[in-house]
C-alpha cells in the first residue's frame, strides 16, 4: 500500500498499523486519534469533515477523553474506519490529502495519554521460561516450576489506578522488607526496582456476570494489545508476597505503551506458540496460530549516558499460554469483563539469556551485573534511569509496530 | 433526639445513621438517597424544594447514578447535610416533615443498587484468628501464621467488576481444581462455595499517584463502611493460589450491603482494637481507638426452609489491623487511591467457636458440620441457598446499622 504521506520505512506506524491513541494538542482536551508516520489523524476533525460518511459513529466518541466508548461500538465500524483510513491514505486528492493540515497533528508537538478507563487490570504469568528462572532462584531447581503452573494460565489482580501513560515518571517506592531473616523487617526505599517486560491486551467486548467466553471466541473480546512495563520492587515482594500473592511490591505504578495496535493489523504476523504438554483441559485448547511474532527489547538509558543499553530481546511467541487460553480461563468462573479492562502476559522471557525480561533475571538476582555504555553496571534500575520498551512485528516489507513505551525512574520523594 | 417521623428502636436507620444508598423508584433512573426509619429521603427531590440551602451542592450531583459525584463534595459539605436532615426530622413542619408524601420513599418499593463506582476494590487479611485458622489447617499449628503477618496488614487486589449489591443472586462457578493430587486436575462446578463475612471502607478522599497518606490521618480518606461478602471457592482457591495468591477463586462475585454507614455515624460508637506485639512499624503506629464495637452475624436460608439459622456472630472490633493502619500500609508505597474504592477487612473471626466468619472455619474443614434449622447440615454454602450478613452498633439507646447484605447462591448455569 502506497501512500501520499511520507512514511520512513522503519516507522512503526505504516499504513498497516494505524493504531489507536489518546492526545491532547495546544492546550485542548484529550481526544482519541490514530498514528500514520509522524502524525497523528485527529479523529474528531475528520469526522466533522465527513471522513467516515456511510459509518456509523455518534459525535460524541471523538470528543471523549478515552477509546472505551469507540471501542464499544464494535469490530464492524473498527474494521469499517480502518478500511476507510487506509482508502483515504492511498488516495491523492482524498479528503484526507487535502485537509492535511487541520487533520493530521504532529506527533511531536502532541501529548499522550492513557488511551483507556481501564476498569480491572489482570496480570498474569504466562512464560515458562520467567516463571522457571524465578521458581530455580527461590526455591531451587527441583521446585522450580508449581504443579499447576502447566495446567492453568496463573493470575493475579494488579491496580488499575496506578496505570500511567509512557512519559509519566515513577518514584522509587518507599515499603517494608526484611533483608535479614534473623532480624525484623525494615522500613524505607526499595533497594531493588526492577522492571518487566510484558504485553498487554485490551478488551474490546464486554460480559456479564455469570457468562464464560469459549478460547475458541476468546479472539473476538480483545480489541488490541500494549508494550506493558509492570514495575516491581522486589525486596518489598519477596517479604509480602506469601501467602496472598504481590501487593505493595507491585501497586506503586505500572507504565502502558500509548498506542493501542489492533488484532487486525496484527493478522499477518501470527504464529504457533509452544507445544503444550501436558494437554490443556478441553476449555483451554486451542488450534493453529493463536500469538504473534512480536519482536520485543528493552533498553536502559542511565542519567546523562549519551546512548542507551539495550538489555533485553525477547518476542511475544515465547509466551506458554496464549491471550485466548487466559481469557478463557478468566471468566471461566462467570467473571465478567468490560470494555478497557487491562490483560498483562507476565513477563515475557526467552530461553537465551540475552531474552530475559527483568532484570531480577538478567542479573541473576544480583549475581551478574550488566555492562551500560556509559562504563556503569546495573542489577537493578537506579535512580534517573530511564527504562525503554519496544515492540514491532516486521515481514515481506510491512512493520506494524508499538512505538516507544518510556519511563523515568525518580527517587523517593 | 426525637423525630415527627415514628421509627422503630430497633431499626438500623435511626436519626443517628443516616446511611447513604443509590435507589431507583417507579421505573426512574437510579439516584442517590438517605435511609431512615422505613423510608429513603429522595436527595434530589429535597435539593430541588431547597432542603439544602445554604450548602453547596451542585444539582448535578443527586442526579449521579453513583454517589461519587457527592462524596467528592468533601467532609464539610457531607457534615452540613447530615446536620440539616437531622434538624429536619426533629422539626415538626419542617420542609422534610410537609413534603413527606413527595420526599419520602418507602425502601419496600425501591430498588437499591451499587452505592459507588469502584476504580478498585482491595482485599486485607487483617484477623489474626481467621489468619491463624486457615493456617492451621493448610500447613499445620506450627507454621500457622506467616512471618510477614503480624509485621504488615498483608492485601491483594480483588476484582471490581464483579461486585454486586445486596439481593443480586450469584451462580456457583466453575473452574479447576485439583481433588486428588495423584490425579491430574479437573474443571466442573465448584464443590466447596464458602462466604466471608468483612466490612469494607469506601474512599472518600483522592491521592495522587506518589503521595503517602499517614496513618494519623488515615480515616480522614474514608468516607464509610459497607458489610462485604467475599465469595470464595475452596477448591478452585487452594489449587490455584501459590504463588500469586487467590484469583478465579474470588472474581466470580463479592456482594456489598447498599448502604454506607459514614464514619460520622459510627463515632459513637468507637473502642480499642486487640493489642499488637510485636510493635508495628513507626509509619504503622496508631493510638487510642481506632476500631468500633460493631457487632456482625451471618444467617443462612436453605431454600423452602422457615426460618434462617445463625451460623456466626462475631465483631469488626476482633480485627488485628485497623483501617487507619491498612490505608497506610496501602499507600506508603505512593500507590494511588481514588473514591469510590473499596477496601474489605478480611473475613473476620473472632476467639469464640461460633464467632468464625466463614464455612471453612466454622465447619473446620467440613468435619464439623453446621445444624441449620430444617434438619438438614451444612460443611459449605449449598445451591439455592442465601447467606444474609448483618451488622450493627448499639450503646445508650442509639442504634446505627448497616440493614441486610442478602445474597442467593443458584447453581453453576
Amino acid at each position: 500500500m502506497q501512500s501520499w504521506l511520507e512514511i520512513r520505512q522503519d516507522c512503526d506506524f505504516s499504513i498497516h498499523n494505524l493504531p489507536y491513541g489518546i492526545f491532547s494538542y495546544r492546550g485542548k482536551k484529550p481526544r482519541p486519534g490514530i498514528a500514520i508516520g509522524e502524525f497523528i489523524i485527529d479523529l474528531k476533525q475528520a469526522h466533522k469533515k465527513g471522513l467516515f460518511e456511510g459509518i456509523k459513529i455518534p459525535d460524541k466518541v471523538f470528543k471523549k477523553t478515552s477509546l472505551n466508548s469507540y471501542i464499544a461500538l464494535g469490530q464492524k465500524v473498527h474494521r469499517a474506519v480502518r478500511q476507510r483510513l487506509q482508502e483515504q491514505l492511498q488516495t491523492d486528492n482524498s479528503l484526507l490529502a487535502r485537509h492535511r493540515d487541520k487533520l493530521l497533528i504532529p506527533i511531536e508537538e502532541a501529548t499522550l495519554h492513557l488511551p483507556v478507563q481501564i476498569g480491572d487490570y489482570t496480570d498474569f504469568y504466562s512464560s515458562l521460561e520467567h516463571a522457571t528462572n524465578v521458581g530455580k532462584m527461590i526455591r531451587g531447581q527441583d521446585n522450580a516450576l508449581m504443579p499447576n503452573w502447566k495446567y492453568l494460565p496463573v493470575a493475579y489482580h494488579g491496580r488499575a489506578s496506578s496505570i500511567v501513560v509512557s512519559g509519566v515518571p515513577i518514584r522509587r517506592p518507599m515499603g517494608q522488607s526484611r533483608p535479614n531473616d534473623q532480624e525484623p523487617p525494615i522500613f524505607g526505599p526499595s533497594r531493588f526496582v526492577d522492571f518487566e517486560l510484558e504485553v498487554a491486551f485490551v478488551i474490546g467486548r464486554p460480559t456479564q456476570l455469570g457468562e464464560q467466553v469459549p478460547v475458541t471466541k476468546a479472539e473476538e473480546y480483545i480489541f488490541g494489545l500494549l508494550l506493558f512495563n509492570d514495575w516491581s520492587a522486589r525486596d518489598l515482594q519477596k517479604w509480602e508476597y506469601v501467602p496472598l500473592g504481590p501487593f505493595a511490591g507491585k501497586n506503586f505504578a505500572s507504565s502502558v505503551s500509548p498506542w493501542i495496535v489492533t488484532l487486525e493489523a496484527l493478522e499477518p504476523f501470527r504464529t504457533v506458540g509452544p507445544i503444550q504438554d501436558p494437554p490443556p483441559l478441553p476449555y483451554l485448547q486451542t488450534q493453529g496460530k493463536r500469538t504473534f511474532d512480536l519482536h520485543l527489547e528493552v533498553s536502559i538509558l542511565p542519567k546523562g549516558a549519551a546512548e542507551e543499553t539495550v538489555v533485553c530481546r525477547s518476542n511475544f511467541k515465547y509466551l506458554y499460554w496464549n491471550m485466548a487460553q487466559q481469557l478463557a480461563h478468566h471468566t471461566a468462573n462467570g467473571c465478567n469483563i468490560r470494555i478497557g479492562d487491562l490483560m498483562a502476559s507476565g513477563t515475557i522471557s526467552g530461553p537465551t539469556p540475552d531474552s530475559l525480561g527483568s532484570m531480577l533475571e538478567l542479573a541473576w538476582n544480583g549475581t551478574k551485573p550488566l555492562p551500560m555504555s556509559d562504563g556503569t553496571t546495573r542489577i537493578a534500575v537506579n535512580d534517573y534511569d530511564t527504562v525503554i520498551m519496544r515492540g514491532y512485528c516486521q515481514k515481506d516489507g510491512i512493520r506494524v509496530g508499538f512505538g516507544e513505551l518510556e519511563t523515568l525512574l525518580l527517587p523517593t520523594g
